[in-house]
């Protein structure tokens, strides 16, 4: 290895090196094969505990048995940083793109009369907040409305990749895209078109951001009433993708919910 | 190290070992840090994508994305038996028991009036098949109707361990326990009871089998029918267990659900 190359690829290097260990060790039968034997020290013995914990308490976010957390625990922010940072976030999303929702989408028999409808919840659906949460120690701190609202008004939210790929493939498709968020309409409304459309979401069928009348309400019930109005008006919603729970419970959810990964924070 | 020690031991050390570096590479920020540095081979290089890919897999089934899948990937046999045997599954277990399902039960305020109910599912919830799907490749091999049978009338199956710490505390709380399962009542009844009480779980209200009228029929269907039938009876159902999102979907699932994690096999 070159320690004169870039830092971050003798950072992705030594990350492949280790995943290739910890293969290794949960694989190979063979208990004197492993040219990196050597003993454990205190340290690296609680650095194995704490990523052992992050890993159930991630875990636990994504199957929805924790809920309603507030921050993620300190002992995890270096946990979480590697998740969202170095690849396995990015690879959750496109497996859930490329071998689960293309295979649904490939399988249903389309209306084709201008009713099927797909919904896509925006932060950290279609665009992403990791640039800001990155400022935030990445869900360690709790969450500042005002600080967000701040950096939402930049417009400058990346798209998610693996989310934009899907967004073309609906439209290509001709299924109607709705995009339900919890942002605020009035304060927010501007900046969020903007954002979807300088990052590729162009053509969707209508954007719905909280209005004045569900102030205060839960993103459940938000939701779930905006959906409620969508069936009412003939839509058939043939599929929801959310980064939280409350993007994909309550009524109409739609005949099928994809979960996207997002252990940065909770919305109730 | 100790060669001649146990290989589980040398097995547990090494695993640590990896971990250990799986962290140094996430955490550490200085590239010349790290004392296992060397060249990757296009082999290790192919099974670190190998764990990231079955990682992906995983989550996507614990967070209900993959659905009717009838098979764990080949490719993740041995990620799957590192997951199940070397600690993780216990780890995973454990958190939810520990320090979430503990926590719901101290907050809740129970009725007191002998209506306090709980649900848990037996397999791969209570009791453990984890031997058996060893036998099977850790789910590799397709459902065997058959083979599980003559397993489950073995009634060797042994508890799992936080579950029966949670059957105790449910039972000193004096919450009344149901067991539902989809076994078949007439074949599987008696060594069903067997096993149970042979692993520890004495005490609980009823154990519910799958009776004639429900054989066939889908777990989510079945399951909603008898919880339906507990509530009209009158009871109040505070949580409910189970390994698979079919024991906690449909009607009447209870005040809160936990799913359990198991990548060995699908329930519809």
């Amino acid at each position: 290895m070159d320690l004169r190359q870039p830092s971050s690829t003798v950072y992705g290097m030594r990350l492949k090196e280790a995943i290739v260990l910890l293969i290794f060790a949960i694989c190979s039968k063979a208990a004197n094969s492993n040219p990196y034997r050597r003993p454990i020290t205190d340290t690296q013995e609680s650095a194995g505990a704490t990523a052992a914990y992050c890993l159930s308490w991630r875990l636990a976010v994504e199957a929805n048995n924790l809920r309603a957390w507030r921050t993620v625990p300190i002992q995890c922010l270096r946990y979480i940083e590697g998740y969202m940072t170095l690849g396995q976030y990015e690879r959750d999303l496109n497996f859930i793109v490329e071998n689960i929702i293309n295979d649904y989408i490939e399988e249903i028999i389309l209306e084709n009369d201008g009713s099927d409808a797909w919904i896509l919840d925006v932060d950290d659906t279609c665009i992403s907040n990791l640039l800001y949460y990155k400022g935030k120690r990445f869900g360690c701190d709790p969450f500042d409305p005002m600080a967000f609202k701040t950096w939402a008004l930049k417009a400058e939210c990346s798209a998610v990749p693996a989310v934009l790929i899907l967004f073309n493939k609906l439209m290509e498709k001709g299924i109607k895209i709705f995009l339900i968020t919890g942002r605020d309409e009035i304060t927010l409304g501007q900046a969020t078109l903007d954002n979807l459309y300088n990052q590729g979401f162009i053509g969707y069928e209508r954007l719905i951001l909280r209005s004045k009348a569900y102030r205060g309400k839960s993103a459940i019930i938000y939701k779930s009433e905006i959906r409620k109005q969508l069936v009412e008006e003939g839509y058939k919603i043939w599929g929801n993708v959310g980064d939280q729970w409350s993007d994909i419970q309550g009524d109409c959810v739609g005949e099928r919910t994809f979960k996207l990964p997002n252990p940065m924070y909770f919305v109730p």
